[in-house]
């Protein structure tokens, strides 16, 4: 038996947790023994006190071993997966699955819808209709053995105290504290049974860390994190100053996800999605070296393999192929409205998180989990950072569904036109794993 | 409407919240608009990261507001109270009540039930059989104008939300902080009714308070708030390296309060009730000055007009005032062990805290609210701090329910003699007030 006084006491007093307790709490809790009101006194001491990496790992398996871990072992494939901190106008998932999948490594994705600014891998799959995102454990592992590749939405089984937990954070004020984004993320990726996670870190102005220096050390934590649980990790520091590709809308950004499958679409998307491939390739053992996995899934999405293995994931969880693959299948919004360039220049930085909370605004997201979200409505963002534009070309065409001149004018703000020359960022900004 | 996630929030990062502020979480709390779980969140950002003196004054009248304030200026005559932080053998309020009223002067004194090592006024005071100390607000207000004095517990009027506080804050870890302790004691003393208020802050191993520098600090917060109040205060800082006077138990400290007014009894009770009640009848304005106060007490007590109103007391709130001045009256444990010194030497120390404690385990106080207490059982210390003794000497008798070899172990632990002399500890060791 846990004492809950001392313990929240201990943290009070910047202690440091031996493991056993972490989990102790964590099994009271679950248990109803220890109370939400002393659960959230201990989050607040924790996140001004701070946790240690044991305390860290010890709050991961803690809610890790709070529901079951799925074991894909028996297969006998390697296995790899991915995992991105959130931005605007992120569609790898549904090209990177697909593609490892190709590559003949099992890629069991659970993946989470948007909340706040940035879309989820859910949303997005749903715009295809009859796509179903809960699956039976059973039928998760006939999918994956017949196609490598199943993507759902966390069922109740997934580590179900980081659910609990991340509510009472949600209402505390005590969410944006790295061990807590750590051990939240790692505990469901554990949980998942992908052996080698590549995780895919956003920094600037549309992501939730806005410098260098947390993406980094939010990076360094995951790795070493996911590592004490016997599982290979690397991770990609990359760019949201800028939404990734044209495409921020859940219908638009499925539509250039097709593009990028079949050799086409926009440059970033397709390099960092290749660049998360080589990464799962590596980890999972399939290749030996990250620059054999780049060679690998560059062959596999140039000769089709990728596409192929996307259409008969949406065919095998309950979606029609064709409505990916004709110009009109997927849901479109009535109205396009253009944003031109107010004056000639340099196109010097995107207000990316404002972007992302326009979608929300105008039906793309949702900002309570019960929200509704309009899979149509979105932004085509047509210029990137560094590009010289002259007076009224086309910035971005909103795709809404109705015409709203508050809007034209908010997703025109968002645009800073310049006279000084800007180098652009680099998309991939900084690595950490094995070599 | 507050967003109580913001209002967490700007603590969590160090800010200062405006007082209106304050008063809005709490009122929100009391409507249940804010949560338990959010509350504890605050206290513990509160309790790391601080709260000033104007967050502090604004958390107390919150408080205050939560219930109803008394008034008893309709009375016509000036009013004073006294609280102490608490200690072992502090019988001071029972002496203190009476003499201050018989010197014309109200005090509507709101006591609290003993809790861990210390012991508490209604818990004496119920040891005389009969006692009732839950009276109406009519009651209480006949009381006082009929004999200046009454001596209650809290009823459910008085700063209902410092209740609920309290309870959170034990279970969740955030007692001990010096702005939560402030308010709590002072929105109960301004609740009240009384205009002047003396504090006792005990300072010592038998205290909360184990250094002078602290318990300084908290007596000039509770003068300083008080005084934010409009209410006049002044604070003595006291020793509590030793019990105060002789008797440690309920019945034996209503025996050794009747000693103290009949003139004799330890001379440290009778002083320090002198100092208290100078100081209530100058804040009261009774008395122009704390000298006045004094030689006006001295001549109360010596001529017996204490407890002759101790008496009427006792008797106004259901008490037969005969159990007091009959030896047998109060009830008596059956069974006195002498605690015998085990060598030669000075008396150097008395672990207070355990000597406190080891009454709560012989039945004479409380681990949980919902124990009970005998008044009978207890420890009459008949040595103090500095005296010198030879082997066997009498040190202390326990009055216990029966024979019990560990606790007179445990007993004689408490007192250490060594060979150096000692100064005994000054009885104030500090005043805090006006001139």
């Amino acid at each position: 038996m846990i004492d809950p006084r001392e313990f929240i006491r201990e943290k009070r007093e910047r202690g440091t947790h031996p493991p056993e307790r972490v989990r102790a709490f964590i099994d009271a809790y679950l248990r109803d023994e220890v109370r939400d009101y002393q659960v959230s006194a201990w989050l607040m001491a924790a996140f001004l006190n701070g946790l240690d990496e044991s305390e860290t790992a010890a709050l991961t398996g803690a809610l890790i071993d709070s529901g079951r871990r799925f074991d894909w072992t028996d297969l006998g494939r390697p296995s790899a997966d991915k995992h991105s901190t959130g931005g605007v106008g992120d569609k790898i998932s549904l090209i990177l699955a697909p593609l490892v999948a190709a590559c003949g490594v099992l890629v069991p994705m659970v993946s989470g819808r948007g909340l706040g600014h940035t879309g989820g891998t859910l949303d997005k799959l749903e715009s295809i209709h009859g796509f179903k995102t809960q699956l039976s454990v059973g039928a998760m592992r006939a999918q994956l053995d017949k196609l490598s590749v199943v993507m759902v939405g966390q069922g109740p089984d997934l580590a179900p105290a980081d659910g609990r937990l991340y509510a009472l954070r949600d209402v505390t004020s005590t969410v944006e504290f790295e061990p807590f984004i750590v051990s939240s993320i790692v505990s469901k990726k554990v949980a998942e049974g992908a052996l080698g996670i590549a995780y895919d870190v956003k920094v600037g102005s549309g992501a939730f860390m806005k410098t260098r220096e947390a993406a980094v050390h939010l990076a360094r934590r995951l790795v070493a994190t996911t590592r004490a649980f016997g599982r290979r990790a690397s991770a990609l520091v990359t760019d949201m100053s800028q939404p990734l590709g044209e495409a921020c809308g859940n219908a638009l950004e499925v539509r250039e996800s097709l593009d990028v499958l079949e050799g086409r679409g926009p440059t970033d998307v397709r390099e960092l999605t290749l660049r998360l491939a080589a990464e799962m390739l590596c980890l999972s053992g399939a290749e030996a070296s990250v620059d054999d996995g780049l060679e690998r899934a560059r062959t596999a999405l140039d000769r089709g393999a990728a596409k192929e293995r996307f259409l008969d994931l949406v065919a095998a969880q309950g979606g029609d192929p064709r409505q990916v693959e004709q110009t009109d299948g997927l849901p479109r919004a009535p109205v396009i409205v253009p944003v031109h360039a107010a004056r000639a220049g340099v196109l010097r930085s995107i207000d990316t998180f404002r972007l992302g909370d326009l979608v929300v605004d105008i039906g793309g997201g949702r900002r309570s989990k019960e929200d509704d979200v309009d899979p149509s409505v979105g932004i085509m963002v047509r210029r990137r950072l560094g590009d010289e534009v002259t007076r009224g070309d086309l910035l971005a065409e909103l795709h809404l569904r109705r015409e709203d001149e508050a809007v034209l004018t908010r997703a025109a703000a968002c645009f800073e036109i310049g006279d000084a020359g800007l180098d652009p960022p680099p998309l991939v900004v900084e690595r950490i794993g094995e070599p």
